[in-house]
């Protein structure tokens, strides 16, 4: 049996490798990507099997550079992972608290421990870099410093979580999408994410909604998005609960697609467990 | 006649000072605060008389922390104002485009600026810091280095824009709020934003939505965003045109309310001028 090959945002030791850990446990071989678009290129060329994307988080909102990937590449959604965000402060194995003068991590991460940083760290400087893992690892060459990040960066890069769950908001959750060639088969407890456009805005989302609505069927989900060409002309991304191929699904999906420009299904998929 | 005093996401240099700028021109005095939630206390304490907030970008989506201090707090939207994000590179006086070895900017003006760093600065190291007005104002301390950041900030620290308009996307928008203790009398072409939560999702978002569109009310905007105390609870963020002192707009208002947990009106405003 040849392994599976699932791409995820780098680099190792970031949320998204955990969140890849999380869904295919033992049994894949993860390759991180510096880029959300060489995910899509290497699902797309057969490299990769699965692609892990964050797609949007409690407190920092959407994360738009995957929603604008979802709606221009042909990808499905094959599933999703839900991750509480936990932050730690890590060090050098002989570093202690009070000898810490630069605190390092991703701006999110940075703004999630405010309260830990300003109570504990009242003195020490505060950088930005690209990702929670990058900060572990610049560890090793900076005296002095710490890191905002997870438990396996403090592992990979040798370094040691001195402080566990800084963050100021206990509930905290990011949620990934995996990507794949084709979306998954009914298990009972899905959902199905779509993007569509309409025409003008007074009656026609509310008529696009009722499709869902007369059919009982729960949305999760709704955003508007402007679209990169025209301005005043807005995309919509909905979830909602079921799958495309389930009949009440399916007649809600068909008769929508008479009311808007366009309408993809990005694709049905197993609902994550809280 | 006492001058209006202005708080804006600083430091100097930032969008959203050229934000306050565009909307006050000369006649207030601008004060830079280092985060958002020191601008709401300056409002509601009388000390500055508005206060400057980014609510969106066309690229990067909602500012999550200007929503839940919306959410938050009580103090009133009273005006908007879009900006169009122009990214500059910009140098040291002296600094000639080959001897560029270090690209310092925020990560989002970056992640905007990809194409032009890939194509003309291949070789650079790229470094994120908070804010664009913080890398302009590194280059007096760093040798061979570029930030991405404004024309007023390049002014403001002595610096050189070498490269005008490096952003990969020519329609990249930021949306601004101004934010008082009251919002705007009507002005003929008005935008009104609220929040509000509902029970449970299949009917009752359409429900709600039904009354803006029945009256011929055009909404311009909705996202849902999760509450931070209960999970599956739901927050949405409507935008429409009109105000709400304007008859239709206020049945419609009132309409909503009794069919909302809650429903707060954020203000009513003039519609940005494009």
């Amino acid at each position: 049996v040849k392994e599976q090959l699932v791409a995820y945002l780098g680099p190792p030791g970031t949320f998204c490798e955990e969140a890849a850990r999380k869904r295919f446990r033992e049994g894949a071989l993860l390759k991180p990507c510096m880029e959300l678009g060489e995910i899509w290129d290497r699902v797309e060329s057969g490299e990769a099997d699965f692609g892990v994307v964050p797609v949007e988080n409690t407190t920092g909102g959407s994360v738009i550079p995957s929603l604008d990937l979802l709606f221009e590449r042909d990808l499905k959604v094959c599933g999703e992972v839900e991750l509480r965000i936990r932050h730690n402060l890590i060090v050098k194995p002989d570093t202690r608290l009070v000898e810490i003068r630069l605190v390092v991590s991703h701006p999110q991460a940075i703004a999630q421990c405010k309260r830990f940083l300003d109570e504990q760290l009242p003195l020490a400087t505060r950088r930005t870099v690209e990702s929670t893992a990058k900060a572990v690892q610049m560890l090793a060459e900076t005296e002095y410093a710490a890191a905002i990040g997870t438990e396996s960066a403090a592992d990979i890069y040798g370094m040691k979580v001195l402080v566990k769950d800084i963050q100021d908001n206990p509930r905290n959750f990011t949620r990934f999408f995996i990507i794949g060639t084709r979306d998954s088969p009914p298990s009972g407890s899905d959902r199905t994410s779509i993007v569509f456009s309409v025409a003008h805005l007074p009656g026609t989302l509310v008529s696009v909604l009722e499709e869902l609505s007369k059919r009982r069927i729960n949305l999760t989900k709704i955003e508007s998005r402007p679209t990169r060409q025209t301005p005043w002309e807005y995309l919509f991304y909905v979830d909602f609960e079921g799958h495309r191929s389930e009949k009440i699904c399916h007649q809600a999906l068909e008769s929508m697609r008479k009311k808007t420009f366009f309408l993809k299904v990005l694709g049905s998929y197993p609902k994550a467990r809280p």
